[in-house]
């Protein structure tokens, strides 16, 4: 059950006040163990690296329809999704925003934010009551001077997964480029080796 | 001047037979430093970080038309661009090699590969003479073991460079996706929250 006096950590606290804190992850160490097998972020970490990690996590709930990352603002976290699913939208030229995908628990979002401090790519809405477990970019840094070597496996895993989006995303828009009369390569992923 | 008898890495060999291998990196400390106001990779670290660092890479020299990285080849290494001029070409639906960029000194090539291991998204060749500091996969592992905070903040700036990169590249196929009748949102970037 949540605890509703647990205290906001303070650099978050804004962006998510809407939502309801349950404390840091450390009870929810065996659930996001089990998530394993459909989470590419923590896929070869073992249950004592898990508790050790959950331990620079918080958790959050929100109920159906809840905005949770919204497209264009700051944000220096990532979140974790314990349980629930997650709709991603963003707008279009149009500023009509559209359905990019479903996101289901397992899956990770905001990393890109946490990293590099720029705004959100895209707005995250729970689809039903969802629990998040969130790691913000100091929780991050502390992780990597308390525990060097599970920071770096942490970071690793996260090299990992932009590179392999920075593929997918590459291929998509050199084909695009291949189908498009008069747009070209040039200029294109120049440091896509 | 080159110590011809400086033994290959057993593990990147073959990939670089072709290439003048000049020992390891601690020759070029000084060098290396100089570059970082124009190495994304090293903005942010010491000239002890970099002296440090530079004992687990490997110096390469390669002359004009010289093939660095070749598309499509396995490759488990980086390369940070000492000296020279390289460009970087992908082959298209036709097969026929474009030109995307040239790359100059402080740059870094091949790190998607390095990580996740698959093949090259491009080739790489030398426009002039130039000398090039390797990384491998094994080497980054090794550093981190060894030196866990600066294996750390290695690889928290590969994180921002590909971060970066991908918001690049998402933004471009996102305005393609608007431009291109037919074109769709769904199913892209996921997870570019």
């Amino acid at each position: 059950m949540a605890d509703a006096a647990a205290p906001l950590p303070p650099h978050v606290s804004q962006q998510l006040a809407h939502l309801e804190h349950l404390g840091d992850a450390s009870a929810f160490a065996e659930q996001i163990h089990a998530l394993i097998p459909r989470c590419p972020l923590l896929e070869n970490f073992s249950s004592g690296e898990v508790r050790l990690l959950v331990q620079f996590m918080e958790v959050y709930r929100a109920g159906p329809g809840v905005e949770i990352i919204r497209e264009g603002e700051g944000g220096d976290f990532m979140l974790l999704l314990v349980e629930g699913a997650v709709e991603v939208r963003k707008r279009d030229r149009w500023n009509t925003p559209q359905v990019m995908a479903r996101v289901e628990a397992g899956r990770t979002l905001g990393e890109m934010s946490m990293i590099d401090g720029e705004p959100r790519f895209a707005t995250c809405v729970a689809l039903d009551t969802v629990v998040l477990a969130l790691i913000s970019r100091e929780s991050l840094a502390r992780l990597i001077v308390e525990q060097p070597l599970l920071g770096a496996k942490l970071l690793m895993e996260l090299v990992l997964m932009l590179s392999q989006r920075l593929r997918t995303t590459s291929a998509r828009l050199l084909g695009l480029i291949d189908e498009t009369p008069g747009a070209s390569l040039a200029g294109n992923a120049a440091e896509l080796t």
